[in-house]
């Protein structure tokens, strides 16, 4: 499994959704940031603003920012297609009304796709952003336009951040019913703060790796007071986090960076698990040639059955023209290799951590570094050797390529039918316990409550609809 | 999964194994199969017979046919390095030095490679048939040349077939203290007739679905008495068996009988398991236009994922020229699809049961039936529409293509390495119970006992040896 | 560009098209094979035999036979809708009405569609074995019973090939209009006996290299007095034979003699033409990993593109499973290299001639040949390293894989709209000269007669009709 | 084949090199770029510049760029290493020791490494523009830097264009012996403006389809006086060109422009010729659906037997989620098309000309165009139904994504060859006429001249070289 949370304090907390919502910003091409450095340095808490309708239950950056917002929102919905159906589909029923949603997290064009939804079944909603760089200033401008009560700015301090999620608890005459979280920030304030609100609560959803491990924490001290949701390990989301989004990122990452063809070219992937088989599927299928380096002797075998041939990385070092490392070890990279690499040798690193090629041995006197590009430095060695190492060795597909919104459709859709289920679910039909989506592949274990099964499959169904049809 | 025993009765039995018998015996090109038809029609219990070196201590079809049998053994040693590896490496050592193993399994070049292997690893061995129609005589004939107390012919009555096992097991002087069994009726033999042996047994190694189940059923009724081994479920026994394997048997099972092109057809698979997912790799790889019907949304979504169009089996059954089954369901493709069939539809059955196609339906009178060819049926409408029936509905890959040598030798050589493992374990470290080799792809559960972790890797390592060298 | 005739003489040449009969008969699942054995060994030309309409207006092996004949033609017809389609397209319009047609072709269930298409169209045929090994006696048989003037039986004496091809052109009564030849031995006579005729002819299809040879020399020594058409270089004829049909009978090949498993076996393959580019492609997808050796710097480019590494066969001739060739040269696998490979390497040839791989320098007395099936020889090494040879290092798709039957009706239905074309083309649009169907892919020189163009469209229009509907 | 120049004026010609640069310096992660925006306004001619070295002798935008550019080289360097080990095999033998070489080629990273190599070989060169936008304005200033005598910078006026070319060919005391064009404007004025120039001028090596057609003008007016290379029809020119380019960069464009998950996507592409094959592969690799319309009847054929559905345009167009043109004709998405496509499906043109989709027929007033990004539009329809456009039209390749510099340095690699051979090919070798490589793919034409041939697979030798080693 690969995990996109390595540093458990919110600010250098990198998720998936996080990294997109920054590629998103970065990106050259998007319309919306062109405004970005019109803004005045005023914090957003001093200044008065007010939507066209009168409105100014919000604090964003700057409200004016909503036209470029809606755009990068409608572009998001293109590809979008299962949350909107649920929208359509429940909009009569309006499944959520009399919802009172606290949200906190990402503040991007795909969770905004998401907010909508909620509001159009039936839901109110109150919003955070769950990291100080990451939101998406014209979208918040958007959804405040929109009527969302959303408090967020890219480049919140520390203070601002718990700020925010505060004003969205604690207001007067709302009190929240629900609470979307996305790394168990906003859940722990709730705790510490307003314990009381837990009595009106029906429960939680929850979607990251650090969000749902304080759960479980929770759940264990017997301390956990509503049911949870773990939306982070459902299969869905875990094959499409790895196996399906590296399979393209993996192209994308390198061709953004570097422009290298990839035809011809000899390739070493180390690691054959599911990010390590979405590379080595997209790279052979361009026409590379690719070696395996695998330790696991299943894995091993898979990749000779896939007819990769499967080497020990000192074999093929000195002759490879990229090396991609996606093991979830540490120092498989080292710098003995790094010496041995040929000229112009492509290095990056598709793993679990960021210290999967030892990046640290290359900050030695006798070698140069060349920061040529964003995100692409050439480390020379004496002889005149050029290594090209990409992201300084963290992610390549957090830092060098976005993530499709069709794969945070995914997850965003998840959250919303576990909303539904949650808010509508009986008495006693859910404990004050932490619930998971089926995870292994084709299996669904009889032990799964039987309502759980049929949210899994009414989400399945819906992609399955709109991947088909 | 796929499983391969169908009926519990031992004639109607028809594994894996048995069905490469079958196919080898019947292979036009199998030079030892010429002999067969001068072969006199006495029972091999009323012949006198004796290898060349005097000994007697067998029953076979036909001594004679020892030379063509030791060729078949010599090609079959060709494709099953790991286990000849695993004979060089373990000869000095002899681990099995005392062993006194009574097997009874389908009597193959295959499991002769096995069975000698044992030999020279140290053991006494004696062997009966699993099945009453798949012993290779020439094999057999082969196998008590080289001085192995084989009993097994092919055509058994069941008279003859209890003899043979109860040959085996009751001989003056000589006392088993392993089982090696395939399906079970071995262990029930020596359960009913022999349960002394029992106290010397060190365990039981079992690899078919059947037995395995027999297996567990005593275990939970605490009638257990010695440890066993269920080879059927190992990770890898499971992949070869079903993705690997069905990949490349429905292009040798379609093409064996049909002599059909691939390139250009277009071809429904109804389910995307991982026999599903072998056939559609297979067949779109060689330029077929391959349709995907499932109804496991997951198993739809990668479907979607890898690039197939998933239908409704009747929005395209006017159309395509070939319908494969893997779903393990019934009545899949009923009379009313057969009926909408274009002239010359292939249809074929490569799931787990008879019955996914309907051929029941086929059977009234307004339909005529023509047998083209071994396998082959034209099955006519009155309009002259022709649909080509493979194998009646049976298993196409059992029944109309061979079973690579290679993926047999994966089964044997666990079995080897599960006889060493049993025979040398220390007293305690396996209980009166049934142990499972890890399962999960990737994952093996900390409950496993250590030293089965340590021959899993055995196991793998050295496929992985030879695969990647 | 593969050649399949390599000796000129008509008892040993080698077609594609003998091939098929040849595998066919050898079938072991042919029905039709059955009744081979009860023949009496009387020359059919002695024999006096009618069908059961009373004429005896043909000379095959057994009239008793068309009944197993009929089924093999109805089982050609399932794969061969192109030429059905034009059979029922062109059934009324009768635009062969008056054509009298002598050929000279394989008497095979394919061949036996297309002459029978040939008469639903208007045509009076009169037939003949251009080989005489390689009628289908059954189908023989049944043409005869349904009223087709053929002269044809397996095993016809040098003598018996002249004399009927003599009686199908020498009829009282009956003067052909037409040639249909295979081989160019047909033409041949009618050039030696009966000049006149030529008189009468209105063109030639010719479909053999050999054929096709002899009209363009007869063309340049301006001996050639009827226009005639090369159908053996359409583009579609040259991409079935090599690219297409390879990529399936290599597969097919290897399977039905070793059994053996393509996953994660080494391969190396001599040559990437179209033979090589089928032969890799497929290995590919099935999990091989696959080396190319290549001289020719374009197509070694091409392999690198396409994710093959490009090699010398000294590099990896001692890791390698299997050894492939299809280059064309000659001793591209010499006896050192045979030397050098590991036990049980398998070495096979798809290329052009019979001496890609030197099997002449393993007739030596160190080495033992061991027959171990049809088409199958272990060569071993006096330290018991055996290799295993696939057909004497003759074509292996020629020898021990069928060409489906959709590929033969390919050749067949160009073959039936060139005798259209020739027959109803207008006085003078053709010369005495040899035409040309578009050889480029995707290049229709503006130098072809336009109405050659149309045949051509007409025929691909066919194809694409069926493959895509 | 793909062409890339449209307009013939030399301000509206679009070639694949220019669109290099284009890209490169639209680039936001583009180090060089950073500085553009400092830049004054006055015109370079106006300017006084002086290099490190004291020279003059060029004109650029701005030599303090120098710096920057000369790291683009570097990055340019790594993938060149066809050119680079030229250019050390030859640099003893300094082959162009004595050569005056006059250019005009895009000034870019790519072509800086082939003036550099050739001054390598021993060559003198000066320099100017084929395109008034397309120099890297950084790259020039490093070339100048480096003393080449360089005049070009982005954005020059018609007036300027011409007076650098003239600056490049008049200048006391030096004479030029070869040229060096792309577009065939230089090779123009020499002949209008010093015709006495041709005296001297060994050769002429042409890339530019507009400028060998010229030449071929001039060759068939018998105006040719000197012989010619024609570089553009080269093989592996066009092989890269197209299929292997458009392989990576379908991939690549609509990632960049669109984000879009390939996986489980519906795509239809128009056209199976090399553009065509080369989009579907890729697609159909990553996990996309993939219907084809064609209507050349043997593209069809191969798309059937690459296992592609061949459809008609308005049987998928309800369904898909990307339409792809690569056909090379006008209008083949109408209007009536775009109407019927579904809410955000993407609309591109990978193939020739830039009216493959009919973008006039949507400038009417009930539809809205909305630019959400650089080169991306949405067409609003009244019901909000959403067209997503790419480059209004335009090539996809050359708008939004950039060209591997493995794929330019193939041309420039034979570009070197090309000149060597012509500037040292002993009198009488080369007549007064337009020279080309050998075209077809494994067919080297009896007529070639030996010593091209000899250039050819020098090239693909080197190329051959580095891909496998």
């Amino acid at each position: 499994m690969q995990e996109f949370t390595k540093f458990p304090t919110k600010t250098g907390r990198r998720s998936l959704s996080r990294s997109i919502s920054q590629s998103s910003t970065d990106s050259y091409s998007s319309a919306a940031s062109y405004t970005d450095s019109s803004d005045d340095e005023v914090s957003p808490r001093e200044k008065q603003q007010t939507n066209s309708k009168g409105s100014s239950n919000f604090c964003v950056k700057n409200i004016k920012q909503a036209e470029f917002g809606r755009r990068e929102i409608e572009i998001a919905e293109q590809d979008m297609s299962a949350l909107i159906s649920l929208r359509k589909r429940a909009q009569g029923e309006k499944p959520l009304a009399g919802a009172k949603i606290v949200g906190c997290t990402h503040i991007t064009a795909q969770t905004a796709v998401l907010i909508e939804t909620l509001c159009a079944l039936g839901a109110q909603c109150r919003w955070s952003a769950c990291n100080i760089y990451s939101t998406q200033n014209e979208v918040a401008a958007a959804l405040a336009e929109a009527g969302v009560a959303v408090f967020a700015w890219k480049g919140e301090s520390e203070d601002d951040f718990w700020w925010c999620i505060d004003r969205c608890v604690n207001m007067d005459g709302w009190q929240a019913n629900m609470i979307l979280d996305d790394g168990g920030d906003l859940t722990h304030w709730v705790y510490k703060k307003y314990p009381n609100v837990f009595k009106k609560i029906r429960g939680i959803v929850e979607e990251s790796v650090t969000g749902v491990h304080r759960l479980y924490q929770l759940s264990k001290a017997g301390k956990l007071c509503v049911p949870a949701m773990n939306v982070n390990d459902s299969v869905t989301k875990q094959k499409f986090d790895n196996l399906y989004c590296c399979r393209e990122s993996i192209l994308d990452g390198l061709k953004r960076t570097t422009d290298v063809m990839f035809g011809g070219k000899q390739v070493v992937v180390c690691g054959y698990g599911e990010v390590g088989k979405g590379c080595c599927a997209a790279l052979k299928a361009l026409g590379a040639i690719v070696y395996i380096t695998e330790i696991d002797p299943i894995c091993a075998l898979q990749a000779c059955m896939d007819g990769f041939r499967v080497v020990k990385l000192n074999e093929v070092i000195r002759q490879v023209d990229v090396v991609i490392t996606c093991t979830g070890n540490k120092n498989v990279v080292t710098r003995e290799h790094l010496d041995r690499m040929k000229n112009s040798c492509i290095v990056c690193n598709m793993g679990h951590s960021n210290t999967e090629i030892d990046v640290t041995s290359l900050r030695t006197p006798e070698l140069t570094w060349e920061r040529v590009r964003s995100q692409v430095d050439h480390v020379i060695w004496p002889d005149g050797k050029r290594v090209v190492l990409l992201a300084e060795g963290r992610l390549l597909n957090l830092s060098c390529s976005t993530v499709p919104t069709f794969v945070l459709s995914i997850t965003a859709t998840t959250q919303a039918l576990a909303l539904i289920e949650l808010y509508n679910a009986p008495e006693g039909r859910y404990k004050q316990d932490v619930y998971l989506l089926p995870k292994k592949m084709g299996e669904t274990s009889p032990h799964d409550p039987h309502t759980l099964k049929e949210i899994f499959f009414k989400i399945t169904f819906i992609f399955f609809l709109f991947l088909s049809s």
